[in-house]
């Protein structure tokens, strides 16, 4: 299979599945429910999810809907995840965006009260999934991922890199605090990505160690790749503004290690990915490998 | 056991938990950690969690530290979600406080963005907290109970309470409307309490769905009783204002139904909830009967 048909293939089921966790309205919470959906269901790349699937699929060694099935809720859980995150990123109080993916930011819409509110129903909607899932099958690896998926999310993970980024706002990062963010504001979802999809599966230790390594890889090589592209992305292709980093005198890699180290950490990196994952032979390990070396030199 | 006892006995203890939970600071994320702890632990009533542990020690017929030990991560959990919501709630975009409990809110001392991140890190935190109580002993019935608290607490239960409470400011409420308010805003984690706390002690069916009722009658009465008090509470034994409702020109039980039959709706709904708590005739059975009563008829 190609990646992307295997996108397209998987793409589709879970648009469908995320529809229907969001099609509640009710009588007087039908605004945060459209709120939730706009957001949700604004067409985003869905990496995380599809990714969390593979991980599920090279550990088993099968690239199968069965596979998949019994993985799905943590990955529309970490999707929910990932949205609620930005509905509150682009907060007035917080960045401040109106616009995201082209379309106006859920508080531009909503208001933010709602939008407040949209982003903390997603975000227990995430976990109301996972235990369904968990009173369906409470399998031990599945209890692991949904821990991996809390603790990438919380005030140590994902949280804990978004208030990183705002103290580096007021003070001139260090490369440590810069890496600190790095790690944690987009790194922490895409490790829990490649970690729960493994341990959902139930994956033996080693391989569950492989997953955990290639995802922090691949978040890192990730985000540094998002800072070269802000300084020589084609801002056609990238839909967005480049060059807004150094005019806003952010500290990001290419700031602080020129743009010629950024691309030999991401070559690195790519090669630590692409290390940890070899020992999946199979059509899942497969497209992981490739998207990953996708998503890494990307251009947009 | 006098309640006053249970009630310093367990605190104490659920102070030392809850403040083991946020004890975290980190070199780059110490920000929202702090504003984390300053609203945990900010000396509440700890309703919620003291009366889950009642409603353990009441289904298994014991008032003991080995019952109670076994069920504190929910309880803990309700309280950060209790806490989290609170802090949202205060926000500039919501109901705009500047004081809790004497004193000054959470965004008044951190700043929104680091207030909106520490909810966020308390909601995930008590996620994770339970994911760590299930992976020790996943029990089924400690699975319902986790579902329970998601539910009420996500975008069918509080959230969907709050999201109805800011509609009702823009128009005219119905007496339908209000009950659903009502009903979610405050009820639902009040009723959480006491159901979850039943389900994971591993209550039979029965005595779970009594501790349902009485969980939906006294959240219900908790929340009449508050729009009575703010009638003819005394202002300083409150704490706070009284009359702000019918300035602010709110709906509340007192202003649909008149105060008469709030009173009336007290009564009939603290008799519900005592009737359904009738059959559990041991010690946390007692104090829990009585601290409901005690409750609902408060006057501050």
């Amino acid at each position: 299979m190609k990646l992307e048909e295997y996108q397209v293939w998987q793409g589709k089921i879970l648009e469908a599945r995320l529809s229907a966790r969001v099609s509640h309205r009710g009588q007087y919470e039908a605004q945060v429910w459209e709120a939730m959906s706009y957001s949700l269901l604004a067409g985003g790349k869905r990496i995380r999810p599809l990714m969390l699937l593979l991980a599920a699929g090279a550990v088993t060694g099968e690239c199968a809907q069965s596979v998949f099935d019994r993985v799905y809720p943590f990955a529309e859980a970490l999707e929910m995840i990932h949205t609620y995150s930005l509905i509150h990123d682009d907060l007035p109080a917080m960045d401040n965006d109106d616009y995201r993916r082209g379309r106006l930011t859920n508080h531009k819409v909503f208001g933010e009260a709602i939008a407040i509110l949209a982003g903390d129903g997603l975000l227990n909607l995430a976990y109301e999934t996972i235990f369904e899932a968990l009173l369906t099958d409470p399998a031990p690896g599945r209890l692991l991922a949904a821990r991996t998926i809390a603790q990438a999310a919380g005030a140590r993970g994902m949280v804990a890199g978004q208030t990183a980024d705002m103290l580096a706002e007021q003070q001139k990062a260090t490369p440590e605090h810069l890496d600190f963010i790095e790690e944690n504001k987009t790194g922490q979802l895409m490790m829990a990505a490649l970690l729960a999809g493994a341990q959902a599966a139930g994956a033996p230790e080693d391989a569950i160690l492989s997953m955990r390594k290639a995802g922090r890889a691949m978040g890192k090589a990730f985000q540094i790749q998002d800072d070269i592209l802000d300084v020589e992305g084609d801002a056609a292709e990238l839909g967005k503004r480049t060059g807004s980093d150094a005019e806003n005198e952010k500290v990001t890699f290419v700031t602080v290690y020129g743009i010629q180290k950024a691309r030999e950490m991401v070559a690195e990196l790519s090669a630590d990915a692409a290390e940890a994952l070899k020992d999946f032979h199979n059509e899942s390990g497969e497209l992981l490998r490739e998207w990953i070396q996708a998503l890494i030199y990307r251009k947009k």
